[in-house]
């Protein structure tokens, strides 16, 4: 199936749910958060992963949806603690409506994910239940661990992964995994799956990193450089300050860490070119495209024809090489 | 068994629990919270009902433990809505942490529930989950009205009746479905079994709002007259209003409402002989015993002997009793 295929056929599901009716305004917000965009990438990976082995890949369309349900879940909530004012260029829930509404609307949106997995055939239903569980959990504490590198001194790169795993990958690797188990295709395959999303995902997220400093504005959907304004340690940041631990480089990427008043153009600019001086662009996207190798040769390894793996390589190569 | 061979085989199992370990910061408010107290009434409750038809009743533990740190859940979110300064005389979570810690090890607790509902076994899983799903749905939405109707001008007693059975009475409905799924009790004994829990629930929770302004300082956990100091639109405070409406104490009992200045000892003093003179107490204690009774008779109805209804008998009478 071509991508849009799965694109419209998650798209069309989504309209026609109801998350449930009242209060009103318990419900209005999951709404109008599910209905102001989003790739839908999620639940695409567990419709193509179904399709590797199911003729019916349609079977896995409500619980694809649990996937994107929970992701949005996420959204709603880490906007409240990272008092993020927009999304996908829309005010966010807590600020449409308010910080109350929108912790118990997300609550309750949680559970809104968990019930889409009720569509579930039982065989397999205690396997993907309790992967699904294992897998927030890990979305959880991955958050945490984003909260508590912002305010902590020291983070290592390697820190850095592990975190971005946790908050980002293990939900791609759950995706795919679910489509597998909803296929009940062989345990094997079903790990291979996870790997393939588990390690696009970290591929995934550093090439998110790279673009929110290189980015082209005109094709970009967020602000380029709100990484640099606001310290935030990405991968890019951690090892601009490694390498340049004993350069000029280093003294002035460390002066703009320090500074609280500042032109945001400037800093964005400057902390660019010193980037760029240290070779810190080709050395994110090596480590970007590394992980994205090992998804491909874990996808290489799945017991299905090239012709069922073409989708979900196409898509990945999609990832790798986007502008935006 | 008695209440307490329960009550300690609930303890010692959450006493060895491990919600999860890293990063601490996540997992450590759950613990705080388990840890400083609470009836433990819900899983009691699940138990005493497996053990109707279940002679090893202790099959029912872990997922009796989902139930409580539900309801757990609840009260870490909801103290952050309310503004709670302190919860079992001890700091909220999001007062000794933070608000963004006390939202994230919230969401990870829902989490944890689940993840205890993973000891049932499959041939009643689905039903158990579905009715889990549904369940933590409406407690969000009695809490959505609950918040609501603090803001809103008119409430009727009704409404009221409508927010606490969905906030409160649900859960305890559901602990004791929960009971008699896992012992595989027959259809109609599980919905009995809700229908107790349900109306226990709201008579428990009309006794609740009478002790809040009638209750011996001496024997209450909280503060007396926390409801009337906050003009909480209880039961008490809608019927006073309804049935004082031409009468000189529905002026004095609005007078109050409208006070933004006042001596809380002096109000809370005032509006209860108020309600004396109204007899509003002897009102809603007859309601609270009208869903008592209902629940009672739907325990009478219940296929299982005596002997075995006797402990959730004595339980609901000691509800309905208590001074504290």
């Amino acid at each position: 199936m071509p991508l849009n295929t799965y694109l419209e056929a998650i798209n069309n599901e989504l309209e026609g749910y109801s998350y449930g009716e009242n209060p009103p305004e318990l419900y209005a917000p999951i709404k109008y958060l599910m209905s102001i965009g989003g790739k839908r990438l999620r639940p695409a990976l567990t419709l193509m992963a179904a399709n590797m082995w199911l003729y019916k890949w349609q079977k896995a369309l409500k619980p694809a949806l649990a996937v994107e349900v929970f992701h949005n879940f996420t959204l709603m909530h880490d906007d409240i603690m990272d008092n993020a004012p927009a999304r996908r260029g829309k005010p966010t829930v807590h600020e449409k409506w308010d910080v109350n509404t929108a912790i118990l609307s997300g609550d309750v949106m949680l559970v809104a994910a968990y019930k889409l997995l009720e569509n579930v055939e039982d065989s397999v239903f205690k396997k993907v239940f309790s992967r699904f569980n294992q897998t927030a959990s890990e979305v959880c504490e991955g958050q945490m661990m984003d909260m508590d590198f912002a305010i902590r001194k020291n983070v290592s790169k390697e820190e850095y992964i592990e975190m971005i795993r946790l908050k980002t990958s293990v939900l791609l690797g759950y995706a795919l995994e679910l489509g597998g188990l909803i296929a009940e295709a062989d345990e094997e395959s079903v790990k291979l799956l996870y790997s393939i999303g588990e390690n696009m995902g970290i591929g995934f997220q550093l090439k998110d990193d790279i673009l929110d400093v290189y980015a082209d504005p005109k094709k970009f959907g967020k602000q380029v450089g709100g990484d640099i304004i606001e310290n935030k340690k990405t991968w890019l940041l951690l090892h601009a300050l490694e390498v340049s631990e004993n350069l000029s480089e280093g003294a002035r990427l460390r002066e703009w860490l320090k500074k609280t008043s500042f032109d945001p153009m400037e800093k964005v600019s400057d902390v660019r070119e010193i980037f760029n001086s240290l070779e810190i662009k080709p050395a994110a996207e090596a480590l970007s495209v590394h992980y994205f190798d090992i998804a491909f040769a874990a996808l290489d390894k799945l017991n299905v024809s090239e012709e069922k793996k073409q989708p979900l390589k196409a898509f990945g190569l999609q990832l790798l090489n986007r502008e935006n």
